[in-house]
């Protein structure tokens, strides 16, 4: 500390100790806004935590998080886009990048990404966020109250749950089957909430490769809710984070393409494609919608430094061929885990392989439960959460329990060994 | 799109035209959360732009916004630090980063810019943001309900002022002097606030070379204000952006540091110190609060290869040197105004000489108003903006007119010609 004289010194230690001792007759707890408490902290990634305090029999394997694989992330290829975006003579890259982000790279993802529209959206139907997640939050301050009501898929991504909640918004679930959200449960639960006085303002789903379930909505239920949502006037978000990452020879069209680019807004992001570390994301939707979220962005917005090394990676032509070889890569991981538990399993679960992805979800048997059997995995020496964090009343609401497996980040040598440590899981708690 | 047969494709169309049907009869405005009705968008960097429609008569040298030196950025340091930080042989700088951001950063952060407390703060009183105006709306989020009321300078960072308006919260002004803060007016305040029914839960300040006005707060003020709020039971939240940029030979304590770390928050930030475009600050507090801000953490983090290229620079040793240059850059940038404005600007203003950061406040003589000057100004090829965006009320509120003119990221040769220009309009405005 500055200090002129010894006189001072003491003096100023005396204020300090008489502000510690002011502060040390209060609770931090108590000055918590009301709209965060009774929330919790923690993201799909803490998950591989979910464990502690259990004792494992041998290094775990993780199969918790969404994260893509640690083996392939072209960190040369990176770093050379950062060395040309740095070799600009102006002061651009470090400078405030503006509320919407590097116009170039939000070109460029409009070209990549929405690449299924009739016409090409530009860069004014972007904004770039901090992820998906930090999309799916600007989607909420620009469409959202307190009390109001979001319509969801039981299960889903419990981050978004959590966000959701944070913005005090109700998540009214709806079920899904083999091909995406139910439209009739989807009709009926608009039908009482407007019966009961509230007005749902939005649907959020994930209909590609949906986390955590894997599933992909048809073609025709596709169209169906768009017009659905069209006709009752309620904005569809839909969170494309896994879109790229198909298995099949293309990807189905986004909904925003399915409905003309009106009443839905797409959550997407990097993290998936490339690396959840760069936590570079965006928010698609008609430029009228993306203007009137400005009000709502009090960050100054995110890096261009990183927004002009992505361009850069993406024109370098670097890009889509690294996101052809990862398709392989997650394939040939989905296809080893299916393998090693397709037979051995018959007596504890079900699955329906997706078609692209990060995700298994095993449906459990009668009589299995999905936390005993991540605590099994984990004495097992694997790590893989429940299904039922993933729903918005923290229960599998008339599902069958479950346990999501995530095979993207698990290296390709250790897939068959997860796979067998799940299924000793599940024999031991089987077994009782 | 992904098609099958032409028949496919035509449906697709026709449901496509139907969602635009029912969407062109609905105003997306309509659709506006009511938090966001009202607000405006736009950051202190747009204020460059307040003189579009006006003709300039030549180039306009730019004085408005608090941006670096673009000469003197380190790019090739923050390439190499990029390149150690990717030189690692796991996925770390490329996986999430986690909530608080990465540790060694955090901790880093400690002993550079908390160094005046009497224990340097460890990597748990820190979490890391989109820059400071991120950790300004986490520390919102975390302590304020709609409603509630933050009492602030004025004029204060316009930036800060949005923010809390996004939150809907009351911002309740208190005038400063040549010492910063006026207690006098902020007990009163309080005082009146509470015979109202009305609880104020923060003070806002920026006690350090203070934006817009430059005014340091003396080390007496610092006490008597911390221990103020102490007694009231208020938290303060101190933006430093500017601390480090002292051109004296030390910068005065943190009201943190003078605390003893109880209640006072912190939000600091690299913008001023390296580049606006790192977009990475951070919130400092007691670990009891930053653990009951992670539940409003929606984001997923921020970029942990940014924290690990920020890391390296600071730990290689060229970090504080740099800053250190800076201080020199920026001291003679200011010296050369103050010496083109001081006699010449007699009739038209006066001004306090700042002891560090970015900016010189003009108070302007009585009849000549901000708006007219910047107008002029624009004409005459300056842009910077009027005191009036930066008071809560948007007038001055019994000060002087006044605009602000930051000498940061003019080049040092433009520095003088820039001040002359602000003569010629302040004289054009006063000759009518």
């Amino acid at each position: 500390m500055t200090t002129e004289t010894p006189d001072l010194e003491a003096e100023l230690q005396a204020v300090a100790a008489r502000c510690a001792a002011r502060w040390n007759d209060r609770d931090p707890a108590g000055f918590q806004s009301a709209r965060l408490r009774g929330l919790t902290a923690g993201s799909m990634t803490d998950w591989g935590l979910a464990g502690s305090g259990v004792k494992s029999k041998r290094p775990p394997i993780s199969m918790a998080g969404g994260i893509p694989d640690a083996a392939s992330q072209p960190k040369q290829g990176l770093l050379r886009a950062m060395e040309r975006a740095l070799d600009v003579p102006d002061d651009g890259p470090l400078v405030y990048g503006g509320p919407l982000g590097y116009e170039p790279l939000r070109a460029e993802i409009g070209k990549y990404f929405a690449r299924d529209h009739a016409e090409i959206p530009g860069a004014d139907h972007f904004i770039l966020t901090n992820g998906a997640a930090g999309a799916i939050d600007m989607a909420a301050t620009l469409l959202l109250d307190r009390g109001d009501v979001v319509i969801a898929e039981m299960p889903t991504f419990a981050g978004s749950l959590r966000t959701f909640r944070g913005h005090g918004v109700e998540v009214a679930g709806v079920h899904l089957d083999d091909e995406g959200m139910r439209l009739d449960q989807l009709e009926a639960r608009i039908a009482q909430l407007r019966a009961d006085g509230r007005a749902p303002k939005l649907i959020y789903t994930i209909p590609t490769y949906h986390n955590p379930t894997g599933v992909t909505m048809s073609l025709q239920r596709r169209a169906d809710l768009v017009e659905l949502a069209a006709r009752e006037g309620i904005h569809i978000l839909e969170d494309t984070a896994y879109n790229e990452l198909f298995f099949t020879p293309e990807r189905p069209p986004t909904l925003s393409a399915v409905a003309g680019g009106r009443g839905v807004l797409t959550a997407g992001t990097f993290s998936k494609v490339i690396a959840t570390g760069l936590r570079i994301g965006w928010l698609q939707a008609e430029p009228a919608l993306i203007e009137l979220l400005l009000p709502g962005r009090f960050d100054m917005g995110n890096s261009p430094l990183l927004h002009r090394m992505l361009h850069e990676y993406m024109v370098s032509g670097e890009f889509a061929p690294h996101v052809e070889r990862m398709r392989g890569v997650y394939a040939a991981k989905l296809a080893a885990l299916a393998a090693t538990l397709r037979d051995a399993g018959e007596p504890y679960f079900e699955f329906t392989q997706p078609e692209g992805g990060f995700f298994l979800w095993l449906r459990l048997r009668d009589g299995l439960r999905g936390r005993d059997v991540q605590r099994a995995g984990f004495e097992e020496g694997a790590i893989f959460p429940p299904g039922v964090g993933f729903y918005p009343g923290g229960d599998p609401d008339g599902d069958p329990e479950a346990v999501r497996l995530a095979y993207s980040w698990t290296s390709a040598a250790d897939i068959a060994a997860g796979g067998e440590r799940v299924l000793a899981a599940c024999a031991r708690v089987a077994g009782g």
